[in-house]
């Protein structure tokens, strides 16, 4: 906070203030939109020119986009089982010892469940028509299981989903939905253009080395979309790949800051 | 089957006889029980000494066990999610090329996540009172995403439960009915003996290198048992390990032979 | 054969004709000179436009590059022990089963030892005065030790070598000569135009993930370049990583034919 | 130190005092006889119960124990290049970060090949006549390349090697030597008796996950015995597998005691 207060503009990957009522938690490919609480923010912190704005965990990130624009098209989802695999780089360097994940994979990785949940619930949410706070999309419930796998970068996660509406979308409608996505970023000028989801057909993609540098990593991979049977409980499910040091950090900070710039804030 | 008309008792880990009604599906930490459907089956048969048993999918295991202990102390799950990470040696010899699982997952393996469903509702299902079927537990959905990882030996699967009982037990609780699950096996001279489940307290296991061996690969391995927060569709997550070609499969086989000698079909 | 007998230039990638002495075997970084062998090729097999290009086994690539470049400064080398840790990809698709590749190396490729040994002789050596044949290096002498690591691209070849002059180079020297490399490659018009060697400071490198894409897998990653102690039988040692599939396969291939272009050949 | 101030017996598996000449670095497969030069260390330190035995670098026992075999029959060898693929847990734990041995290999691992060359002379050196030192095999030259693989267990050592008499053993006698080892450590009461080497016959093993727990890790697994052509400077090469965390740290350590207990000195 302290780049902040000197009146620095700051874009944030670290997680202390992603739920900051004041912070927006921008995903590009997402809510842009939400830059717009910065001058609330800067009125609430006495500032001119600086502002922060965090984006999100990089688990969180393929599983927000295709929820976005399943929601846009069918309306609000009420309930997401989450299950991912995620890449050693995630963990930084050092990281996980290499001891640990030869013929192996970790069950675990600490605070990555509970950022998922709450992160999404934010991100999703809709800026309020004072531009002064975030109201969280809360009728959407989360429940993940996040592991690691000896993958050096692509976090898969595998997304099974009810939408609170029960008309429910067949498979094929789903995966239009996706193709159909065209996310607010592709009205400023940035250095990444695309709508954002790429939906793979053959039922063994995405996978992690073949897919994560889709369009330079800014790209969600997302395939196996498939509509629940008769009484599931789960209306659709879909695997989906993040590049989790482009587009899950580095490549959403630069986003954010383009679309920063775009708005006039910088 | 014409080893089986030969009078032979065959004691098979393929999967094509798997869901025939006259043929038990036998996991037996789970359901030795199900072996009583042997008489019935050779008069159908017109058999005298001969007869077969299947014993499940390997992927099935680590789920079902430890949801017979959850069922034998809270009463039927209606609902299952399941996730599994695959063992290699799970495709066989030569099985899934090296090219495809260094820095890689696969989010698709054919034909295993129908065989989960269907095979989990014959295994914990009840043989009638003639002994002349199984009713499968019909009311237990299973919704199944199932991934190939770099693991040599020991299938993950991660589950989330629903009981149909609203009264849900705390993650204690269920801890608790794990740890004190007394298969019918141990009523059976056979080869292992012990409880088949062993609970892990540290979050971070069960790992497929570190503890798929436990037990000689015999028991399950169970870890991360919690509960849903309060609004949560499902009332318990926990992840299960399993040693695939051991309990996964000719283990079983081994088992069920011991069972069958035991009761005196053989 | 029969494609060449039907007038098309073939470069070929295969083993089978490597070592005919009417085919000139060109690892283009090292002697394209070997092209103006077509002429009598095709006056022995009365050809007119068609001829046969070889370029070498995959593993040769990356010591007979360091090689041609310390030769050209310091005289012949008499004898090289190699130790190589080839890539997956070099065993084609399936190939290598990846039971065998989790957690494990091994010792042994078929064929490919004494490949390096017979192809590097015939790629160092000299078109004969009237272009009728290539005089190998047949004093030196290669020993060769293959073996098999799970990454998926880039051969590491680790090389220990004596000069036949006793007045041997220092390390500097050697580095030196590396660095300075001119390929012949770079009087043709080809799209790869570089030195072909990049010599590494860093004691740690190369490294196949981190570096087999230097100069988009056209170019020999050298490092570890150290001289021998004082009574060492052996003057130079050094690692060397090559992209199998790129320098080492296809992209030879395409640079030969376009040097024959180039040559007119075409 | 302080221990052995102190009085108290050290078998460590340290690298400080290896090379110190009071201390007997011992490798029981091959050298137990230089505990007993023990009573000059005391002697030396004024010590009446204590002293300081080390055991070697993990590195050098794959190498050391087939050399002691082959000279036990041919007589000294003067020359060696030795190539090293060696395991994770030689780096301890956390030791060497996932992100690095994912597809990857390291060609370099730090101060490993000095240690090679040095404590082979000393392992395989004589107790001078008055037991007051080790005359060190001097004219035994090592040239070492170690590199670092994605194996949990089991260092790889390549070793090609040369006699000093040029009646060179063909590969069949070589192999016999190794069968036929007898190390001294049988006439011990110690908790392993075994010859201490494993002779392959299929030339792609020894394999690291296949065959590090060869008689409980304490046996060294010998392969691809091989003799030189013709002309080769080299006689004979093989590639050995040793556990490294085995007979190549504690397991050394704890046979090192036994022996000293057998023989006295505690």
């Amino acid at each position: 906070m302290e780049f902040v207060k000197a009146e620095i503009p700051v874009l944030s990957n670290a997680k202390s203030h992603r739920m900051n009522p004041l912070v927006p938690l921008v995903l590009p490919l997402v809510n842009p939109v939400h830059l717009d609480l910065i001058p609330f923010q800067r009125e609430r912190l006495g500032l001119k020119k600086g502002f922060l704005v965090c984006n999100s965990n990089c688990a969180v990130v393929g599983v927000v986009v295709p929820l976005a624009a399943l929601q846009a098209k069918f309306g609000p989802i009420v309930e997401c089982e989450v299950f991912t695999e995620q890449a050693i780089s995630g963990a930084g360097y050092p990281g996980v010892p290499s001891m640990d994940l030869v013929d192996n994979v970790i069950p675990f990785i600490s605070g990555e469940e509970e950022k998922l949940e709450v992160e999404a619930q934010k991100i999703l949410g809709c800026l309020n028509d004072g531009a002064t706070g975030v109201d969280e999309q809360a009728e959407l419930r989360i429940g993940a299981t996040c592991t690691r796998v000896p993958v050096t970068d692509g976090h898969m996660a595998y997304v099974s989903l009810r939408f609170k509406s029960r008309s429910r979308p067949s498979a094929k409608q789903a995966k239009q939905a996706m193709i159909d996505y065209q996310p607010e970023l592709q009205n400023f000028k940035a250095s990444f253009s695309g709508s954002g989801i790429k939906v793979f057909m053959d039922e063994d993609r995405p996978q992690p080395r073949l897919d994560r540098n889709t369009c330079n990593g800014y790209t969600i991979s997302v395939g196996r979309i498939r509509e629940g049977q008769k009484d599931d409980h789960f209306d659709i499910r879909f695997a989906a790949l993040s590049h989790n040091t482009v587009i899950g950090a580095a490549g959403s900070s630069i986003l954010n800051a383009e679309v920063a710039i775009s708005k006039g804030f910088v």
